[in-house]
Protein backbone atom coordinates (compact mmCIF):
# COMPACT_ATOMS: atom_id res chain seq x y z
CA UNK A 1 0.00 0.00 0.00
CA UNK A 2 1.40 3.27 -0.36
CA UNK A 3 1.94 5.91 1.96
CA UNK A 4 -0.77 8.14 1.29
CA UNK A 5 -3.17 5.48 1.44
CA UNK A 6 -2.23 4.27 4.74
CA UNK A 7 -1.80 7.43 6.23
CA UNK A 8 -5.98 8.15 5.06
CA UNK A 9 -6.75 4.89 6.42
CA UNK A 10 -4.32 5.58 9.90
CA UNK A 11 -6.32 9.32 10.41
CA UNK A 12 -9.59 7.90 10.32
CA UNK A 13 -9.48 8.53 13.81
CA UNK A 14 -7.14 11.38 14.45
CA UNK A 15 -4.66 14.00 13.39
CA UNK A 16 -2.18 13.28 16.11
CA UNK A 17 1.30 12.43 15.65
CA UNK A 18 3.43 11.56 19.08
CA UNK A 19 6.54 12.38 19.00
CA UNK A 20 8.69 9.84 20.53
CA UNK A 21 11.66 12.56 21.29
CA UNK A 22 12.46 10.00 24.74
CA UNK A 23 15.38 11.76 26.30
CA UNK A 24 17.09 9.88 29.05
CA UNK A 25 17.41 12.83 31.51
CA UNK A 26 13.76 13.51 31.47
CA UNK A 27 12.35 9.93 32.06
CA UNK A 28 10.55 9.25 35.49
CA UNK A 29 12.39 8.53 38.14
CA UNK A 30 11.95 4.85 38.92
CA UNK A 31 13.31 4.12 34.99
CA UNK A 32 15.74 6.33 34.77
CA UNK A 33 18.63 4.14 35.99
CA UNK A 34 16.86 0.83 34.71
CA UNK A 35 18.96 -0.37 31.75
CA UNK A 36 15.96 -0.75 29.80
CA UNK A 37 14.21 1.93 30.88
CA UNK A 38 14.10 4.02 27.55
CA UNK A 39 12.28 0.81 26.15
CA UNK A 40 10.23 0.31 29.00
CA UNK A 41 8.69 4.00 28.34
CA UNK A 42 8.41 4.37 24.77
CA UNK A 43 6.28 1.25 24.54
CA UNK A 44 4.52 2.49 27.42
CA UNK A 45 3.19 5.52 25.99
CA UNK A 46 2.90 3.68 22.83
CA UNK A 47 0.34 1.53 24.61
CA UNK A 48 -1.68 4.32 26.21
CA UNK A 49 -1.60 6.77 23.13
CA UNK A 50 -2.05 4.25 20.48
CA UNK A 51 -5.85 4.35 20.28
CA UNK A 52 -5.73 8.15 19.48
CA UNK A 53 -2.89 8.80 17.05
CA UNK A 54 -2.17 8.54 13.56
CA UNK A 55 1.45 8.40 13.95
CA UNK A 56 4.52 8.38 15.74
CA UNK A 57 7.63 10.34 14.77
CA UNK A 58 10.78 8.88 16.10
CA UNK A 59 13.59 11.65 16.36
CA UNK A 60 16.50 9.75 15.35
CA UNK A 61 18.97 12.20 16.95
CA UNK A 62 17.84 11.12 20.53
CA UNK A 63 18.21 7.12 19.61
CA UNK A 64 21.99 8.01 18.04
CA UNK A 65 22.91 10.05 21.17
CA UNK A 66 23.01 6.45 22.95
CA UNK A 67 25.20 4.70 21.09
CA UNK A 68 24.99 1.13 19.79
CA UNK A 69 22.28 0.77 22.63
CA UNK A 70 19.83 3.29 20.67
CA UNK A 71 19.92 1.06 18.05
CA UNK A 72 18.36 -1.63 19.77
CA UNK A 73 16.08 0.63 21.82
CA UNK A 74 15.10 1.96 18.32
CA UNK A 75 14.27 -1.47 16.91
CA UNK A 76 12.08 -2.12 19.80
CA UNK A 77 10.22 1.06 20.28
CA UNK A 78 9.39 0.69 16.19
CA UNK A 79 8.40 -3.30 17.05
CA UNK A 80 5.71 -1.84 19.44
CA UNK A 81 4.28 0.28 17.37
CA UNK A 82 0.94 -1.81 15.51
CA UNK A 83 1.59 -1.90 11.76
CA UNK A 84 -1.69 0.09 10.94
CA UNK A 85 -0.27 3.54 12.28
CA UNK A 86 2.74 5.15 10.50
CA UNK A 87 5.71 5.35 11.51
CA UNK A 88 8.66 8.29 10.83
CA UNK A 89 12.08 8.88 11.11
CA UNK A 90 13.00 12.54 11.50
CA UNK A 91 16.43 12.42 10.90
CA UNK A 92 16.57 15.66 8.11
CA UNK A 93 19.17 13.57 6.27
CA UNK A 94 20.18 15.14 3.03
CA UNK A 95 23.24 14.54 0.89
CA UNK A 96 24.58 13.15 -2.60
CA UNK A 97 23.37 10.26 -4.48
CA UNK A 98 25.32 7.61 -3.64
CA UNK A 99 25.22 8.72 0.12
CA UNK A 100 21.34 9.32 0.51
CA UNK A 101 20.82 6.05 -0.92
CA UNK A 102 22.54 4.37 2.18
CA UNK A 103 20.48 6.72 4.26
CA UNK A 104 17.60 5.60 2.35
CA UNK A 105 18.33 1.99 2.45
CA UNK A 106 19.26 2.33 6.36
CA UNK A 107 15.78 3.92 7.36
CA UNK A 108 13.30 2.30 4.71
CA UNK A 109 14.93 -1.19 4.68
CA UNK A 110 16.44 -1.49 7.89
CA UNK A 111 14.01 0.10 10.14
CA UNK A 112 11.09 0.23 8.12
CA UNK A 113 9.78 3.81 8.92
CA UNK A 114 6.98 4.20 6.86
CA UNK A 115 8.00 8.02 6.12
CA UNK A 116 11.64 10.27 6.62
CA UNK A 117 12.23 13.82 6.82
CA UNK A 118 14.50 15.12 4.10
CA UNK A 119 16.05 18.34 4.37
CA UNK A 120 15.97 20.20 0.78
CA UNK A 121 18.99 22.41 0.42
CA UNK A 122 21.28 19.90 -1.52
CA UNK A 123 18.49 19.85 -4.42
CA UNK A 124 16.77 17.12 -6.49
CA UNK A 125 19.95 14.53 -6.71
CA UNK A 126 19.93 14.47 -2.73
CA UNK A 127 16.01 13.89 -2.35
CA UNK A 128 15.58 11.39 -5.52
CA UNK A 129 16.91 7.83 -3.87
CA UNK A 130 14.29 8.10 -1.14
CA UNK A 131 11.77 9.51 -3.62
CA UNK A 132 12.29 6.05 -5.45
CA UNK A 133 10.86 4.31 -2.16
CA UNK A 134 7.37 4.74 -4.12
CA UNK A 135 5.50 3.36 -0.96
CA UNK A 136 7.16 5.47 1.08
CA UNK A 137 6.24 9.27 2.43
CA UNK A 138 8.92 12.07 2.10
CA UNK A 139 8.56 14.90 3.94
CA UNK A 140 10.89 17.93 2.65
CA UNK A 141 11.31 20.91 5.02
CA UNK A 142 9.65 23.44 4.08
CA UNK A 143 9.14 26.27 7.02
CA UNK A 144 10.54 24.72 10.12
CA UNK A 145 9.28 25.69 13.67
CA UNK A 146 12.04 27.19 15.00
CA UNK A 147 13.23 30.86 15.11
CA UNK A 148 16.70 30.07 12.80
CA UNK A 149 13.65 29.41 10.37
CA UNK A 150 13.72 33.29 9.36
CA UNK A 151 17.32 33.45 8.73
CA UNK A 152 17.48 31.77 5.28
CA UNK A 153 13.78 30.36 4.65
CA UNK A 154 12.29 33.48 4.38
CA UNK A 155 14.75 35.08 2.21
CA UNK A 156 13.41 36.87 -0.91
CA UNK A 157 14.32 34.88 -3.90
CA UNK A 158 12.25 37.38 -6.78
CA UNK A 159 8.78 37.99 -5.44
CA UNK A 160 8.46 34.73 -3.19
CA UNK A 161 10.07 33.41 0.10
CA UNK A 162 12.87 30.38 -0.40
CA UNK A 163 10.00 28.07 1.64
CA UNK A 164 7.60 28.76 -1.81
CA UNK A 165 10.42 28.10 -3.95
CA UNK A 166 11.04 24.64 -2.23
CA UNK A 167 7.76 23.51 -2.31
CA UNK A 168 7.35 24.73 -5.45
CA UNK A 169 10.35 23.01 -7.31
CA UNK A 170 9.80 20.06 -5.42
CA UNK A 171 6.34 19.73 -6.63
CA UNK A 172 7.90 19.14 -9.91
CA UNK A 173 9.61 16.02 -8.58
CA UNK A 174 6.53 14.22 -7.56
CA UNK A 175 5.80 11.88 -9.86
CA UNK A 176 5.33 9.14 -7.34
CA UNK A 177 3.18 11.24 -5.40
CA UNK A 178 5.28 10.41 -2.49
CA UNK A 179 6.07 14.05 -1.17
CA UNK A 180 5.04 15.71 1.62
CA UNK A 181 6.10 18.80 3.18
CA UNK A 182 7.11 20.07 6.73
CA UNK A 183 5.77 22.93 8.18
CA UNK A 184 5.41 24.24 11.58
CA UNK A 185 2.39 24.77 13.55
CA UNK A 186 4.34 28.25 15.02
CA UNK A 187 4.33 29.48 11.17
CA UNK A 188 0.51 29.83 10.92
CA UNK A 189 0.07 32.29 7.41
CA UNK A 190 3.14 29.99 5.88
CA UNK A 191 0.89 26.99 6.65
CA UNK A 192 -2.01 28.84 5.45
CA UNK A 193 -0.22 29.50 1.84
CA UNK A 194 1.63 26.69 1.47
CA UNK A 195 -1.94 24.56 2.04
CA UNK A 196 -3.19 26.69 -0.74
CA UNK A 197 -0.06 25.90 -2.96
CA UNK A 198 0.24 22.22 -2.19
CA UNK A 199 -3.66 21.42 -1.64
CA UNK A 200 -2.95 17.42 -1.69
CA UNK A 201 0.35 16.75 0.14
CA UNK A 202 0.16 15.55 3.46
CA UNK A 203 2.04 18.14 5.46
CA UNK A 204 3.79 16.82 9.19
CA UNK A 205 3.64 20.11 11.55
CA UNK A 206 5.50 20.54 14.45
CA UNK A 207 5.78 22.48 17.18
CA UNK A 208 2.77 22.37 19.17
CA UNK A 209 2.85 22.36 23.05
CA UNK A 210 6.42 23.04 24.56
CA UNK A 211 7.23 25.14 21.05
CA UNK A 212 4.24 27.17 20.84
CA UNK A 213 2.65 26.82 17.93
CA UNK A 214 -1.40 27.10 17.88
CA UNK A 215 -3.12 23.56 17.58
CA UNK A 216 -6.42 25.73 16.03
CA UNK A 217 -4.41 26.42 12.69
CA UNK A 218 -2.62 23.40 12.50
CA UNK A 219 -6.06 22.10 11.84
CA UNK A 220 -8.01 24.35 10.04
CA UNK A 221 -4.97 25.77 8.15
CA UNK A 222 -3.04 22.43 8.04
CA UNK A 223 -5.94 20.16 6.46
CA UNK A 224 -6.81 19.22 2.69
CA UNK A 225 -10.24 19.85 1.74
CA UNK A 226 -10.38 16.01 0.87
CA UNK A 227 -8.01 13.76 2.90
CA UNK A 228 -7.09 15.70 6.01
CA UNK A 229 -3.20 14.92 5.70
CA UNK A 230 -2.33 17.27 8.38
CA UNK A 231 0.03 15.30 10.55
CA UNK A 232 -0.26 17.63 13.87
CA UNK A 233 2.57 16.46 15.76
CA UNK A 234 3.32 16.84 19.93
CA UNK A 235 6.79 15.64 21.81
CA UNK A 236 7.34 17.11 24.99
CA UNK A 237 3.94 17.91 26.03
CA UNK A 238 2.58 14.37 25.68
CA UNK A 239 5.99 12.29 27.04
CA UNK A 240 6.68 14.48 29.73
CA UNK A 241 3.22 15.47 31.29
CA UNK A 242 4.08 13.98 34.12
CA UNK A 243 7.43 12.27 35.80
CA UNK A 244 5.64 10.70 38.33
CA UNK A 245 5.03 6.71 38.01
CA UNK A 246 1.96 7.71 36.51
CA UNK A 247 3.32 8.95 33.60
CA UNK A 248 1.64 6.75 31.08
CA UNK A 249 -1.87 7.71 32.41
CA UNK A 250 -0.72 11.41 32.32
CA UNK A 251 0.30 10.92 28.60
CA UNK A 252 -2.78 9.38 27.76
CA UNK A 253 -5.01 12.31 28.93
CA UNK A 254 -3.11 14.57 27.24
CA UNK A 255 -3.42 12.95 23.76
CA UNK A 256 -7.19 12.86 24.54
CA UNK A 257 -7.26 16.28 25.22
CA UNK A 258 -5.40 17.48 22.05
CA UNK A 259 -7.35 14.65 20.28
CA UNK A 260 -10.84 16.31 21.35
CA UNK A 261 -9.52 19.28 20.54
CA UNK A 262 -8.16 18.40 17.28
CA UNK A 263 -11.88 17.08 16.69
CA UNK A 264 -13.37 20.42 17.81
CA UNK A 265 -11.70 22.59 15.40
CA UNK A 266 -12.69 19.93 12.27
CA UNK A 267 -16.49 20.76 13.15
CA UNK B 1 43.75 22.65 21.30
CA UNK B 2 41.13 24.40 19.17
CA UNK B 3 40.07 23.34 15.63
CA UNK B 4 42.13 25.70 13.54
CA UNK B 5 45.59 24.72 15.99
CA UNK B 6 45.12 21.57 15.54
CA UNK B 7 44.28 21.76 11.47
CA UNK B 8 47.72 24.03 10.75
CA UNK B 9 49.36 21.37 12.91
CA UNK B 10 47.85 18.20 10.36
CA UNK B 11 48.15 20.42 7.16
CA UNK B 12 52.16 20.81 7.75
CA UNK B 13 52.38 17.49 5.46
CA UNK B 14 49.40 17.90 3.16
CA UNK B 15 45.77 19.37 2.41
CA UNK B 16 44.68 15.84 1.42
CA UNK B 17 41.66 14.41 3.29
CA UNK B 18 40.70 10.90 2.79
CA UNK B 19 36.94 10.10 2.52
CA UNK B 20 35.95 6.95 4.16
CA UNK B 21 32.87 6.78 2.98
CA UNK B 22 33.34 2.34 2.97
CA UNK B 23 30.73 0.50 0.88
CA UNK B 24 30.36 -3.06 1.85
CA UNK B 25 29.52 -3.87 -1.32
CA UNK B 26 32.71 -2.42 -2.95
CA UNK B 27 35.31 -3.80 -1.04
CA UNK B 28 37.91 -6.16 -2.85
CA UNK B 29 35.99 -9.68 -2.48
CA UNK B 30 38.98 -10.93 -0.28
CA UNK B 31 36.76 -9.05 2.46
CA UNK B 32 33.28 -8.82 1.57
CA UNK B 33 32.49 -12.13 3.06
CA UNK B 34 34.28 -11.07 6.02
CA UNK B 35 32.37 -9.83 9.05
CA UNK B 36 35.59 -7.71 9.93
CA UNK B 37 35.65 -7.01 6.70
CA UNK B 38 34.92 -3.16 6.74
CA UNK B 39 37.09 -2.81 10.08
CA UNK B 40 40.19 -3.94 8.15
CA UNK B 41 39.84 -2.39 5.34
CA UNK B 42 39.33 0.95 6.88
CA UNK B 43 42.54 0.51 9.36
CA UNK B 44 44.72 -1.03 6.02
CA UNK B 45 43.54 2.35 4.14
CA UNK B 46 44.50 4.44 7.42
CA UNK B 47 47.75 2.78 7.73
CA UNK B 48 48.99 3.23 4.22
CA UNK B 49 47.42 6.87 4.03
CA UNK B 50 47.88 8.02 7.22
CA UNK B 51 51.87 9.72 6.45
CA UNK B 52 50.28 11.78 3.35
CA UNK B 53 46.82 13.40 4.93
CA UNK B 54 46.25 15.75 7.42
CA UNK B 55 42.41 14.56 7.83
CA UNK B 56 39.85 11.70 7.31
CA UNK B 57 36.36 11.84 7.15
CA UNK B 58 34.08 9.43 7.68
CA UNK B 59 30.25 9.86 5.90
CA UNK B 60 28.16 8.82 8.37
CA UNK B 61 25.42 6.94 6.40
CA UNK B 62 27.29 4.22 5.24
CA UNK B 63 28.04 3.21 8.80
CA UNK B 64 24.31 3.92 9.80
CA UNK B 65 23.17 1.79 6.99
CA UNK B 66 24.89 -1.44 8.77
CA UNK B 67 22.86 -0.78 11.75
CA UNK B 68 24.39 -2.08 15.00
CA UNK B 69 27.50 -3.47 13.49
CA UNK B 70 27.50 -0.32 12.15
CA UNK B 71 28.71 1.39 15.41
CA UNK B 72 31.16 -0.52 16.33
CA UNK B 73 32.63 -0.43 12.94
CA UNK B 74 33.08 3.55 13.37
CA UNK B 75 34.35 3.12 16.58
CA UNK B 76 37.26 1.04 15.69
CA UNK B 77 37.68 2.68 12.69
CA UNK B 78 38.40 6.03 14.47
CA UNK B 79 40.26 4.50 16.76
CA UNK B 80 42.75 3.54 14.19
CA UNK B 81 43.43 7.17 13.34
CA UNK B 82 46.42 8.67 14.86
CA UNK B 83 45.37 11.49 17.17
CA UNK B 84 47.38 14.28 15.52
CA UNK B 85 45.31 13.63 12.18
CA UNK B 86 41.79 15.65 11.98
CA UNK B 87 38.66 13.24 11.63
CA UNK B 88 34.83 14.84 10.47
CA UNK B 89 32.39 13.37 10.98
CA UNK B 90 30.25 14.02 7.76
CA UNK B 91 26.68 13.85 8.55
CA UNK B 92 25.17 17.11 7.51
CA UNK B 93 22.95 17.15 10.28
CA UNK B 94 20.62 20.15 11.45
CA UNK B 95 17.63 20.29 13.27
CA UNK B 96 15.68 22.52 16.45
CA UNK B 97 18.24 23.17 19.36
CA UNK B 98 17.32 20.27 21.49
CA UNK B 99 17.89 18.10 18.81
CA UNK B 100 20.81 19.12 17.78
CA UNK B 101 22.34 19.13 21.11
CA UNK B 102 21.59 15.67 20.97
CA UNK B 103 23.43 15.16 17.52
CA UNK B 104 26.15 17.39 19.00
CA UNK B 105 27.13 15.23 22.04
CA UNK B 106 26.65 12.06 19.96
CA UNK B 107 29.42 13.38 17.43
CA UNK B 108 31.50 15.28 19.75
CA UNK B 109 30.82 13.68 23.10
CA UNK B 110 30.36 9.93 22.28
CA UNK B 111 32.67 9.34 19.07
CA UNK B 112 34.71 12.54 19.76
CA UNK B 113 35.31 13.53 15.96
CA UNK B 114 37.18 17.20 15.75
CA UNK B 115 34.63 18.25 13.17
CA UNK B 116 31.09 18.09 12.03
CA UNK B 117 29.37 19.04 8.76
CA UNK B 118 25.82 20.49 9.01
CA UNK B 119 23.01 21.87 7.18
CA UNK B 120 22.09 25.66 7.55
CA UNK B 121 18.49 25.76 6.19
CA UNK B 122 17.19 25.74 9.91
CA UNK B 123 18.87 28.76 10.54
CA UNK B 124 20.78 29.71 14.01
CA UNK B 125 19.29 27.71 16.78
CA UNK B 126 20.07 24.49 14.41
CA UNK B 127 23.70 25.15 14.56
CA UNK B 128 24.07 27.14 17.56
CA UNK B 129 24.47 23.87 19.46
CA UNK B 130 27.36 22.38 17.96
CA UNK B 131 29.05 25.92 17.62
CA UNK B 132 29.42 25.66 21.94
CA UNK B 133 31.60 23.40 21.21
CA UNK B 134 34.86 26.01 20.96
CA UNK B 135 37.15 23.45 20.36
CA UNK B 136 35.70 21.82 17.51
CA UNK B 137 34.84 22.45 13.77
CA UNK B 138 31.86 23.24 12.38
CA UNK B 139 31.74 22.90 7.95
CA UNK B 140 28.20 24.22 7.14
CA UNK B 141 26.90 23.52 3.67
CA UNK B 142 27.72 26.40 1.48
CA UNK B 143 28.03 25.11 -2.40
CA UNK B 144 27.95 21.09 -2.38
CA UNK B 145 29.29 19.52 -4.87
CA UNK B 146 26.51 17.65 -6.61
CA UNK B 147 24.36 18.63 -9.22
CA UNK B 148 21.27 19.46 -7.15
CA UNK B 149 23.12 22.54 -5.80
CA UNK B 150 22.02 24.33 -8.42
CA UNK B 151 18.35 23.91 -7.65
CA UNK B 152 18.36 25.66 -4.31
CA UNK B 153 21.62 27.17 -3.16
CA UNK B 154 21.83 29.33 -6.57
CA UNK B 155 18.60 31.03 -6.36
CA UNK B 156 19.62 34.52 -6.37
CA UNK B 157 18.59 36.88 -2.98
CA UNK B 158 18.66 40.45 -4.04
CA UNK B 159 21.70 40.69 -6.06
CA UNK B 160 23.63 37.70 -4.43
CA UNK B 161 23.09 33.61 -4.56
CA UNK B 162 21.93 31.69 -1.53
CA UNK B 163 24.73 30.15 -0.46
CA UNK B 164 26.78 33.88 -0.55
CA UNK B 165 23.80 34.66 2.08
CA UNK B 166 24.67 31.85 4.35
CA UNK B 167 28.54 32.51 4.02
CA UNK B 168 27.59 35.75 5.43
CA UNK B 169 24.79 35.22 7.66
CA UNK B 170 26.99 32.51 9.48
CA UNK B 171 30.20 34.74 9.70
CA UNK B 172 28.31 36.68 11.95
CA UNK B 173 27.55 33.60 14.14
CA UNK B 174 31.26 33.20 14.04
CA UNK B 175 32.10 34.00 17.87
CA UNK B 176 34.17 31.09 18.52
CA UNK B 177 35.92 31.02 15.54
CA UNK B 178 35.34 27.59 14.84
CA UNK B 179 33.05 27.84 11.49
CA UNK B 180 33.84 26.77 8.07
CA UNK B 181 32.42 26.03 4.76
CA UNK B 182 31.72 23.03 2.47
CA UNK B 183 32.35 24.43 -0.74
CA UNK B 184 32.68 21.25 -3.74
CA UNK B 185 35.30 21.20 -5.75
CA UNK B 186 32.96 20.77 -8.80
CA UNK B 187 32.05 24.29 -8.49
CA UNK B 188 35.34 26.80 -9.00
CA UNK B 189 34.55 29.73 -9.76
CA UNK B 190 32.43 29.77 -6.42
CA UNK B 191 35.58 28.26 -4.54
CA UNK B 192 36.58 31.35 -5.74
CA UNK B 193 33.88 33.97 -4.62
CA UNK B 194 33.75 32.40 -1.41
CA UNK B 195 37.96 32.55 -0.39
CA UNK B 196 36.95 36.09 -0.64
CA UNK B 197 34.24 36.54 1.34
CA UNK B 198 35.45 33.97 4.25
CA UNK B 199 39.02 34.46 3.85
CA UNK B 200 40.57 33.19 7.18
CA UNK B 201 37.67 30.11 7.67
CA UNK B 202 38.64 26.51 6.73
CA UNK B 203 37.24 24.90 3.34
CA UNK B 204 36.27 21.63 3.87
CA UNK B 205 36.43 20.75 -0.61
CA UNK B 206 34.67 17.40 -1.61
CA UNK B 207 34.04 16.38 -5.49
CA UNK B 208 37.70 15.71 -6.59
CA UNK B 209 37.98 12.26 -8.52
CA UNK B 210 34.93 10.13 -8.97
CA UNK B 211 32.93 13.60 -9.19
CA UNK B 212 35.06 15.33 -11.74
CA UNK B 213 35.98 18.51 -9.56
CA UNK B 214 39.12 19.89 -10.39
CA UNK B 215 42.23 19.80 -8.23
CA UNK B 216 43.77 22.59 -9.09
CA UNK B 217 41.63 24.84 -8.90
CA UNK B 218 40.88 23.31 -5.28
CA UNK B 219 43.79 24.17 -4.08
CA UNK B 220 44.47 27.42 -6.03
CA UNK B 221 41.17 28.68 -5.08
CA UNK B 222 40.57 27.03 -1.66
CA UNK B 223 43.50 27.99 0.30
CA UNK B 224 43.77 31.02 2.20
CA UNK B 225 46.81 33.15 1.79
CA UNK B 226 48.27 32.38 5.14
CA UNK B 227 47.22 28.93 6.72
CA UNK B 228 45.96 26.68 4.03
CA UNK B 229 42.58 25.57 5.22
CA UNK B 230 41.87 23.79 2.38
CA UNK B 231 40.85 20.21 3.01
CA UNK B 232 40.60 18.79 -0.36
CA UNK B 233 38.65 15.19 0.43
CA UNK B 234 38.87 12.54 -2.10
CA UNK B 235 37.39 9.20 -1.30
CA UNK B 236 36.22 6.42 -3.94
CA UNK B 237 39.61 7.43 -5.77
CA UNK B 238 41.28 6.04 -3.19
CA UNK B 239 39.85 3.73 -1.49
CA UNK B 240 38.94 1.72 -5.01
CA UNK B 241 41.70 2.21 -6.36
CA UNK B 242 42.20 -1.47 -6.79
CA UNK B 243 39.75 -4.06 -5.87
CA UNK B 244 42.21 -6.74 -5.37
CA UNK B 245 44.49 -7.69 -2.46
CA UNK B 246 46.75 -5.17 -3.43
CA UNK B 247 44.40 -2.48 -2.23
CA UNK B 248 46.23 -0.65 0.41
CA UNK B 249 48.93 0.00 -1.70
CA UNK B 250 47.34 1.12 -4.85
CA UNK B 251 45.32 3.33 -2.52
CA UNK B 252 48.36 4.39 -1.19
CA UNK B 253 50.16 4.92 -4.89
CA UNK B 254 46.92 7.13 -5.88
CA UNK B 255 47.09 9.43 -2.52
CA UNK B 256 50.95 9.96 -2.90
CA UNK B 257 50.17 11.04 -6.23
CA UNK B 258 47.50 13.74 -5.36
CA UNK B 259 49.65 14.91 -2.55
CA UNK B 260 52.55 14.98 -4.98
CA UNK B 261 49.83 16.87 -7.42
CA UNK B 262 48.84 19.37 -4.69
CA UNK B 263 52.24 20.18 -3.62
CA UNK B 264 52.69 21.17 -7.45
CA UNK B 265 49.67 23.52 -7.26
CA UNK B 266 51.37 25.31 -3.99
CA UNK B 267 54.63 25.91 -6.00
Amino acid sequence: MNFNSKLIKAQKNSLLCVGLDTDQAKLPIHLRKNKNGIILFNKAIINSTKDFVCAYKINLAFYESLGKEGWHILKQTLKAIPKNIITIGDGKRGDIGNTASQYAKSLFDDFGFDAVTVNPYMGYDSVEPFLNYKNKGIFLLAVTSNKGAYDFQFLKVGKLPLYKHVVKTSLKWNKNNNIGFVVGATKSSQLKELRKLAPKSPFLIPGVGAQGGNLRDAVKHGSTIKNNFAIINVSRSVLYASTGKDFAIAARKETIKLAVEILKYRM
